[in-house]
């Protein structure tokens, strides 16, 4: 028997399936839809309609015709909806307005403190939207939706953190449903290593398959990006580069309750704790990166062993994902070429000729706008699926 | 301008569309078709007809009626063509023929030298695929795909094996190009680890998204589905586990021409060279685990250890790629309990406990099988996609 709802609810996926058609911005007739899809002609007219009201697509310069009747061509408008993006660090955050392109319209850099819990850091966030949004002129009503990366990790599928040790007050907190309530689009929350990432990816490395994002600042992560997919693991927690154990670190206590991990030897804290165990004053990751600078060498030589211990870890990792770019960012990357001549060290003098031969190990280049860019490629991915474009035209109705 | 050409190739995938609503065995009726894709009726009885020439859907039960003619309903006909899977291993070989949905229909398990190069061993296997099809009745001309798993690296995208160390002869060699000159269809090459690791996962774990099969043998290697995804990496060396540096492995020379490779320490070979070593008479694999299963400590130790160092390195990689399941095949897994517990032993120890929560650690279920299943999975995946849809419908034309 025919089901109906099911059927009805598929019908509509007709408008999705030509939006997918015309999402790379190549303009199509009406004609050459109901060619490439099979749909009928007059189905085609209907659902171009529905996507022209949504303006997801808009009438471009008219197609060569033939005689007769000029035939309109449709594609992708980028500007039919904006997106927000937000990349929330402990100290600091970067929030975007960005088209259906991930090009950023608008964008605030500045401090943060995550500690102050979701209730302050997420009425803040939902402020400055609003004002973002009254910067360009978009009305909220143009919000698609919302991407967000968070400094610990976070159970993609519900958007709440787990156990995130640097961010009191948000453990399991329901960050979509709390946004939701002020702004009510789809919320994408992801840890900010994934979309740095994603970020990194989108902004340098578009063919790029099989990429490993390594931040090393506080802590030490990673989001791995391997047969084009985002990886999250069984358990979300895929690329935990941190606190892999590491034979130099036999026996230094982990804040996590293991000993030896990479982490507990490569992060700021840890090249800092180093140091000052030599007898020199330092405090954060700015101070050990300040004195690289101006040349110290017990700072470059901590700095580069870091890099040793890291490119241990990531030597294995070569051999099992067997990717073409690492790229390296986070706090202490600003080091420089130090901590990258530590990790190509191990890793080009340890991994499999064949698996290194064609990978390239690079600081990142979107540097301080990977997050908010992947934010905003985790949001436009949501709003451009059938999904997303089935759930506008079925609101619209 | 309408593009012609691509317009009737991409109309074409109107079958290939209809076949893959009706690939999961769910019964459609020619109105539930034209309601799920939006095509004109018209459209869908003329894409109807062409999957029913080609026998790829057939025609089941009647619908329940509202009156008037009964409307018939179609579905997938799995026995609509077989696909040859073939698992070459260095001395033995399975070869099947399979239904599209992965029945086995016949099989052939032997000994096999595949160091007698690529024009002995695949006219053996050319008539072996013959053999097997005249025995179930089965014309060459219902054979769709084959698939075909190789003991060492393959650059899978020509099916041609590359350096491969135990494959004299088949450097380069053009799999697919010789066994087409004899069968002409298409043909599917991958080392054996990665069809080993998409047999277990059919066989076995179909809901599981993130698997390592690990096979511990004369080498070690492995095959990592990450995302649902099989990864092969940027270079096709994915997986590549029995390269791995270990500590206990320092200084010993590997074969690859690294030192302390894992595969050095912890492979059959290895293993027998240790007990030798120690003054106990063994030369292969199967003296091993025939030793481990009369019982002797040295033998019984020895595994253990090797299942220590392979635990170290997947330690490392649980924190990568977070998987569910980790199954452990090859000949040396038939020493039983004694290797699984040296890789538990080290991974529930080492790694972290969010990412082994809920992570299962077992013997390979399929055995034996799950290289000729994950052969004939590769075959059938090709075939049943919009791309093999279509050109069975254009071949037809």
């Amino acid at each position: 028997m025919v089901d109906l709802s099911r059927g009805s609810a598929l019908g509509t996926s007709g408008a999705s399936e030509l939006f997918q058609l015309m999402r790379n911005g190549q303009p199509r007739t009406r004609a050459e839809l109901a060619n490439l899809t099979g749909m009928a002609r007059s189905t085609v007219a209907l659902r171009v309609d529905e996507l022209m009201k949504l303006r997801l697509i808009s009438a471009v310069d008219d197609a060569i015709s033939t005689g007769g009747r000029p035939s309109s061509q449709f594609a992708l408008n980028p500007s039919a909806r904006v997106v927000g993006a937000a990349d929330l660090g402990a100290t600091h955050a970067t929030v975007a307005i960005t088209d259906l392109n991930g090009v950023t319209l608008v964008d605030h850099h500045g401090p943060l403190d995550i500690t102050a819990g979701p209730d302050a850091v997420l009425t803040w966030l939902v402020e400055i939207i609003r004002k973002l949004l009254a910067d360009i002129n978009r009305d909220p009503s143009e919000l698609a939706a919302i991407g967000i990366g968070l400094p610990g990790p976070v159970e993609h599928s519900t958007g709440r953190p787990t156990n995130p040790p640097i961010m009191p007050g948000w453990d399991r907190f329901d960050v979509p449903g709390w946004v939701q309530q002020h702004l009510a689009v789809p919320v994408l929350v992801d840890n900010d290593v994934n979309i740095l990432a994603i970020g990194e990816q989108a902004y340098s490395w578009p063919e790029c398959k099989d990429l490993i994002f390594v931040k090393v600042a506080t802590g030490i992560g990673s989001g791995v990006i391997s047969g084009g997919l985002l990886q999250r693991g069984s358990q979300g927690v895929a690329g935990d580069l941190g606190h892999v154990q590491i034979p130099r670190g036999a026996g230094t206590p982990c804040h996590c309750g293991n000993r030896g991990c990479l982490e507990a030897m490569a992060s700021g804290p840890a090249i800092a704790r180093q140091l000052r165990d030599a007898g020199i004053d330092v405090q954060t990751g700015s101070d050990i990166v300040e004195l690289v600078k101006r040349g110290n060498v017990d700072a470059i030589q901590a700095v580069r062993q870091a890099g040793r211990d890291i490119g241990e870890v990531l030597t294995s990792w070569v051999s099992l994902i067997n990717p073409s770019v690492i790229a390296i960012g986070g706090g202490m990357a600003q080091a420089g070429e130090h901590l990258l001549a530590g990790v190509r060290e191990v890793v080009y003098a340890r991994a499999m000729p064949l698996a290194t031969e064609h990978l390239t190990i690079v600081q990142s280049a979107a540097a301080g706008n990977a997050g908010v860019i992947g934010a905003s490629m985790l949001a436009i991915h949501h709003v451009l699926t059938p999904e997303g474009i089935d759930s506008m035209v079925s609101a619209q109705k």
